[in-house]
């Protein structure tokens, strides 16, 4: 039967804080201030779905673990830097996350961006330091940059914030899903086929999957933005529609939403379903976001 | 005899601004708002100086123009998001560079955050999508995510601006100029002989020559904020002394950095000494820089 996936997440995500623990400078090592932030944020309790993603595509294809450790923690600190400038005072001026207080809230402004930097910098370092095979540590960076970059996440960004003064438009909330959200996530997969040394047909799927599972993942946050719980979230809520932003359900409406969550969700798991017993787990995961937000 | 030197680097630095034309998302690209506020920063005037280092020192150890070009133009877009960032309100809070409006004047604060933090991501991607071999590609990544991390340039940044509040002080000012500037500049020498095959001695006196031309460069930009002239120079001077930097006049004094300067000149020189004719470029740079400040 195999354990519960919580279990099994439980382990990775353990398995991905130890290796961040590893390459994360110390908080002793000068300039204490900034590995102090660059810490705060990385430990602040995320769920560490991207590097989950990564390992779990990494062993559907055979790859070893040493291989794929990298390239997850590059993920984790991507994201990482991205919450701490979004969350700033010029951006979505967020105060709390994860029931914690912001990096510049803590911080100061000058500190979140610098750690922000730092992470975006350290994920690259990471990769090319501790992947063995510099062929694969190149493909990986330019994985990672074409999706955190102008065309990924970036722009996804610039177009959200450009967006709050626009009226909700279908074509728009898409753009910014695939870009800001699905990029990323759509790398995860892809970055753990390329260090698990996957074939193409496999790295071709387990990218489609990605894509598929990375929109999936932002209309159930925003669906979780207009039903959840702010005690439970540890973040304010409602926030999107206060700020006008593009959302999913703004533009279709609940319904269509929690539909199109179900759709995705199905299509994610069809997309893997020849590879059996080898892609049990990832494809356990579509559903496992998609009750998130029911 | 051979051209002066301002004529080697003007050919070489309208060769790197073509590449980056080429490498840079056009105006017309959407998000629009992000490329402008990019291409308003790369195209705003600045002199080369770690492109041109980057190309010559390929040139030293017999490298192939286009294996060298991607690396120069990476160097020049961490270089440019290290000055958008510097400027923002919550770091130097500067209005002009180059007799020019800062990014975040022009473009607001969020969307210089982010012109910034996209021309990080895509140094990375111009790497690995235009180096050939991977291996090489993979190098220049490693070398410099550890100029621009936290080991170098963010982490010289986060001393700097602690260093505000402190009273000048030798042992700081040395950690801020290694760090802050001297970093990426022998990123640069040494970039530059990666990427065109550099044997290991090469790439030895290659550090060492960029090491000691970047604190060359850090003191004569200090002596140039403490002796220049505001209109030439195309931004507010004294500032660091109004603002409490950690400076190398300010803790040695003007002739004891004056000296320094020209003893660090005739070091740098004297490194590359053995290679002759192949290294008569690289060699005049020093005394260049040093005239700049005199």
């Amino acid at each position: 039967m195999g354990e519960p996936l919580e279990t099994t997440w439980k382990k990775i995500a353990a398995r991905v804080d130890a290796a961040l623990e590893r390459y994360l400078p110390s908080e002793e090592t000068p300039p204490v201030e900034l590995h102090q932030a660059m810490r705060y944020s990385v430990f602040a309790g995320g769920k560490r779905v991207r590097p989950v993603l990564c390992v779990l595509a990494g062993e559907m294809v055979g790859g070893r673990r040493s291989e794929v450790t990298p390239a997850a923690c590059a993920l984790e600190m991507v994201h990482t830097y991205s919450l701490i400038h979004d969350d700033l005072p010029a951006m979505d001026d967020d105060d709390f996350r994860r029931g914690k207080l912001t990096s510049h809230k803590v911080f100061g402004e000058a500190m979140a961006i610098l750690a922000g930097d730092g992470l975006l910098t350290l994920a690259f370092e990471t990769i090319t330091r501790h992947t063995k095979k510099a062929g694969v540590a190149a493909r990986l960076c330019e994985e990672l940059s074409r999706a955190a970059g102008w065309e990924g996440m970036v722009g996804g960004q610039v177009f959200d914030i450009l967006g709050e003064q626009k009226k909700p438009e279908a074509r728009l909330v898409e753009e910014i899903h695939r870009r800001k959200t699905a990029a990323l996530i759509r790398a995860s997969t892809r970055m753990g086929a390329i260090a698990g040394g996957a074939r193409n047909a496999e790295l071709r799927e387990l990218s489609r999957f990605g894509q598929t599972l990375g929109l999936l993942f932002q209309i159930t946050d925003d669906l979780l933005d207009e039903l959840g719980e702010e005690g439970k979230m540890g973040k304010r809520l409602r926030k999107d529609a206060r700020r006008g932003k593009q959302t999913y359900p703004r533009v279709h409406g609940l319904d269509a939403s929690v539909k199109l969550a179900g759709e995705l969700a199905a299509k994610a798991e069809s997309i893997l379903e020849k590879y059996g017993e080898r892609a049990k787990v990832l494809r356990s995961i579509p559903r496992f976001i998609l009750e998130r937000a029911s």
